[in-house]
């Protein structure tokens, strides 16, 4: 896992490379419809949260998580008309998401694959696929086929924008600067000691974002859940204090992810002062200087515009789980319960 | 909140009796439509799933849970022509649910309420308020409030159902006996001591669902964050096996959460199995005679058709965490760091 967070430069290169010529074939694509659909599970669906920030800030499009089992479960027949199903799976062998994407073109949706497999079923069953570079993934825990979703993600955002007329909204040369951006994070010196070390004590953790970091957050949850076993619960700030908040007490902290800049920066800020009104500790990832000073520790974000951190705030989630894993004993590489590819129906 | 659960049935029977004959003011909404967008924070989110299974299953309609902070944070404009915007709020007083929704008829939409209060602002909002009578709700984890709201949305889903061509799919008489069901349910004798006595000793719980049953699923997991304190995480049986399946273990079980009957329901069976295998117990909530021989302990669910099953199968959730927050030694009616109404923005 170590080894694979380190070759994400290089993987958000190569990817970069091959997709940002390809960025009129999702416009083309999108011109016939009015809003998205996102087909994907595990990993891939933080993947779609940020595609839906990215659709619906930046390219003014609705944009719908699926619920595969209406498809593969319930077999229901949904007008999809004027909808672009974009389909997430770094292997392109879950048979749920293969079936589901199938389903949608049936209901008269566009479809469009992001997988890192070329040669997968999800592949040949989409009318375009973006296929990212990020080479063989074998650690469990998907790192760069997830950064590399996320890149291919900003790919499709271009093409949805320009299809709208929005194109001004996005900056392809903002894109092109992720991977320096993601080198220099991952050659900075990031002390992750005092948060393992904290966190070492613990078994629940909130991680919480809002907007684009959103996603950020969802992805470090989960990797936490898979490679320590912690009882990491993503939420956004809101959905938090809308109840959840009740279980942040000083054996639970919260891990707040933020973008540097942006409209939601406040209001996490805001949240991490709430968090130590509850007696427990807040940790930061990103959120700059503002974010830093109203938390115990923080690790810093990359700097890029808001529409883009996501990419590298999740490396600092990647790099805090990998060094926590190794602390508790767990082999990050093979978390227990889990295979490269899962399949469910 | 012992209380508040035990008048279910009449709160159910007074929100059916006002709302069953308005069916068709949603049904005349939806027929300018094609698809539907939710617009809910917390408790009220979970009523949104249900009913976007209720759209997507039963009236051929794409549903979509919006995300606020797309129009409060970032104020983007998006194309919401041909969309039902349907937002749940309890109190009809938390601003960031008023505003998304005008904000969605600002960019297109038609627009339903449902909330507890006709006097509230958000029923001001919306064309059609859809009023619950679940009378005034004191503890703070929404119990009457909640199960009033899917019947709302159950009303709602007939409505769309028709608009579609499609009444025959649901049965408003299967919705009429809702209320009786839930009193049998409750006067039922129901043996929660054995699940509360294991959970007593356990910090973290994964609660799972799929298709209609995962709102109950999630809705149940709040409530144990709200009111136990404890690390819940409310997960699709899917979800769960991408990932999160790696946390259940000896200290970890999982509550999983079935209708009797449906096409989710042999998934439920295999998922206790896997629960097992990862050496963790799981515990049942539905699911009839197939579940429960499954799983360590199991709570009986209604006799309902899957599309109603939500209704009685939170109410096991709510029994399981008020019985377990008074064996903690904590107040139900009032867990910390939470009130009655959230304001989020």
């Amino acid at each position: 896992m170590r080894a694979e967070i380190g070759e994400q430069p290089a993987a958000l290169r190569a990817t970069l490379e091959a997709l940002l010529p390809r960025a009129a074939e999702a416009a083309a694509l999108a011109r016939g419809t009015r809003q998205v659909m996102f087909i994907a599970r595990g990993t891939s669906d933080n993947a779609a949260v940020y595609g839906s920030y990215l659709a619906q800030v930046c390219a003014g499009r609705l944009a719908t998580l699926a619920s595969p089992s209406v498809a593969t479960c319930y077999r229901s027949r949904v007008d999809l008309s004027g909808v672009l199903a974009v389909a997430l799976s770094q292997s392109g062998r879950t048979e749920e998401i293969v079936e589901t994407l199938a389903w949608a073109a049936g209901c008269g949706a566009r479809t469009l694959a992001i997988t890192n497999d070329a040669a997968s079923p999800l592949a040949g069953a989409a009318e375009v696929a973006f296929v990212t570079e990020a080479g063989t993934e074998r650690a469990v825990p998907a790192t760069k086929t997830f950064t590399t979703q996320l890149a291919a993600l900003a790919v499709a955002g271009l093409g949805l924008a320009a299809a709208g007329g929005r194109d001004g909204r996005l900056d392809a040369g903002e894109l092109r600067a992720v991977p320096d951006e993601a080198e220099r994070l991952l050659s900075a010196p990031m002390d992750l000691a005092p948060i393992v070390g904290e966190l070492a004590g613990v078994q629940g953790v909130v991680v919480s974002g809002r907007g684009f970091a959103y996603a950020a957050a969802l992805e470090s949850a989960l990797k936490l859940k898979e490679a320590c076993y912690l009882h990491a619960m993503g939420l956004s700030f809101a959905d938090l204090l809308h109840g959840p908040i009740a279980v942040v007490d000083s054996g639970t902290p919260a891990i707040i992810v933020a973008a540097d800049r942006g409209p939601v920066l406040d209001s996490a800020v805001a949240l991490a002062g709430r968090v130590r009104d509850a007696g427990a500790r807040a940790y930061g990832i990103g959120g700059g200087a503002a974010l830093a000073r109203a938390c115990r520790y923080a690790l810093p974000g990359p700097e890029l515009p808001e529409w883009l951190a996501p990419i590298g705030l999740v490396i600092g989630g990647q790099l805090l789980t990998e060094a926590l894993a190794r602390r508790l004993g767990i082999d990050p590489d093979s978390p227990r319960g889990l295979s490269k590819v899962t399949q469910t129906t």
